[in-house]
């Protein structure tokens, strides 16, 4: 028997991967959740049929979410992540001494669950002493805090099922408030070159309650249509990108990968109608 | 009628674009030749079943495999092309006001009559007085030329079928004694993540000709598991790769762009065995 999982990267492109086994199947409250093992890229978390993460290439964006913005802050002591249900992204917070507490907002307990059982590269540090998990409603959880924390990274699903509320200008706005005055929010936000509209409309969201914005960009093999989009916003105006910190044994991430990520080709700019 | 166009990127993953229309099919004597209008892309060129180029991103490879070269060196008069039937390369090739004359060896006349044709934007300045053309086999004309050739650019397909004798030492060997003394060489070489032991063998084989090789890389949307590799070597010891001269409207490429595709990421390094 052949396995081929198809994935809708637009209505008009489609990616297929070869799958040895299906691991686990289940429905949540909020989505479908599958494990895959494919031939290509190793063990998958698939949600709504969208491939989240991959063995082979989960540390690209995992560290850039986490190393980006928290490099840039000069002291990220309360860090907030939204979504991250696989637990990549809070690896990768926690490898920041100055870190002293995770608060971890997942909606989908499920998700969570089932990394602990078949993603443990990822999901091994949930239970670090210095990470708070609520499994609760990000947009109620944000609205609840004020100047609560240093940075605030949203690792969610795109804006369709569970996680559309995090696009929204008022939730951005609520995510300002959350925010002590030097704080610094990321959110995933996509390929550009297939999602121009919901990137701009992102970049347009932010900028209304945060006077820096940026793009940032990596490229990472199992998300097609490359290159792959971060927002970045500080509370605080922000002239200078580069990182104030080393950070040692990363595969992706470096001080120089870090600043040339910020690099926004001239096609980019005129797609995504920024001058940045 | 649903029609896709699949591409077997690798054994175990495939894309599929949806296409509207088949504009053209023919054999020439070396490969499958097909035209094809894509719902997402635009019109695309198909050797062999593979997509070489697409309107929609073409600019992307085709300002990165002329313009790092070419600004790299100090003044580039003579350029040999190898390949690039499209027209694609040509194009940009002669937006540098020093190039005097542009060789193009191109092995399979079909491709360069069906891109006049089908491809005006790429193919359009293939007729410019500086273009002298050869159709004939790449690797036999290199070898009969010695120290005729500032910038020497491989825009080949992959190395199955036609292209696979441009992917020899002993042709590298031949492109470094057709090349000046401080001449520059480029090869197109795929991407990383699917193909590391191609990019580490045409790594290797330069290396036995050329005292400086270095990667660079972009992220071509059309081309899956980004980034995309290019090789440049360089027959003088290169200690800088910045580039000498600035470009005006272009579309990927810009200084700041050309210098950070030169950066590798820390997994890529050790996925390919290079120091640099």
């Amino acid at each position: 028997m052949e396995l081929w999982l198809t994935e809708r990267e637009t209505d008009h492109v489609l990616t297929k991967c070869r799958i040895d086994r299906t691991l686990y199947q289940g429905r949540s409250k909020y989505q479908h959740v599958a494990v895959v093992e494919s031939r290509e890229y190793g063990r998958m978390l698939v949600l709504d049929g969208i491939v989240q993460t991959s063995i082979r290439d989960e540390f690209i964006y995992h560290e850039m979410i986490a190393h980006v913005p928290l490099t840039i802050h000069p002291r990220p002591e309360k860090v907030l992540v939204i979504g991250a249900g696989d637990g990549g992204t809070i690896r990768e917070v926690l490898k920041h001494p100055e870190v002293k507490r995770v608060c971890h907002v997942e909606i989908d307990e499920m998700v969570i669950e089932v990394s602990r059982q078949y993603f443990p590269e990822l999901a091994g540090m949930l239970d670090d002493p210095r990470v708070e998990q609520h499994i609760t409603d990000g947009i109620q959880y944000v609205k609840e805090q004020t100047a609560a924390f240093d940075a605030i990274i949203i690792d969610s699903s795109d804006p369709l099922g569970p996680a559309e509320g995090l696009f929204t200008e008022a939730f951005y706005g609520d995510a300002a408030k959350a925010l002590k005055p030097d704080g610094i929010m990321v959110v995933q936000a996509g390929p550009p070159f297939y999602l121009p509209k919901l990137i701009r409309s992102i970049y347009r969201a932010i900028e209304k309650s945060f006077p820096t914005v940026r793009l940032y960009f990596a490229s990472i093999p199992t998300y097609s249509a490359a290159p792959y989009a971060f927002v970045l916003a500080s509370r605080r105006p922000l002239d200078d990108i580069a990182p104030r910190r080393e950070l040692a044994n990363l595969r992706y991430w470096t001080p120089e990968i870090h600043r040339a990520a910020f690099l926004v080709p001239p096609f980019l700019k005129e797609m995504l109608e920024i001058d940045g």
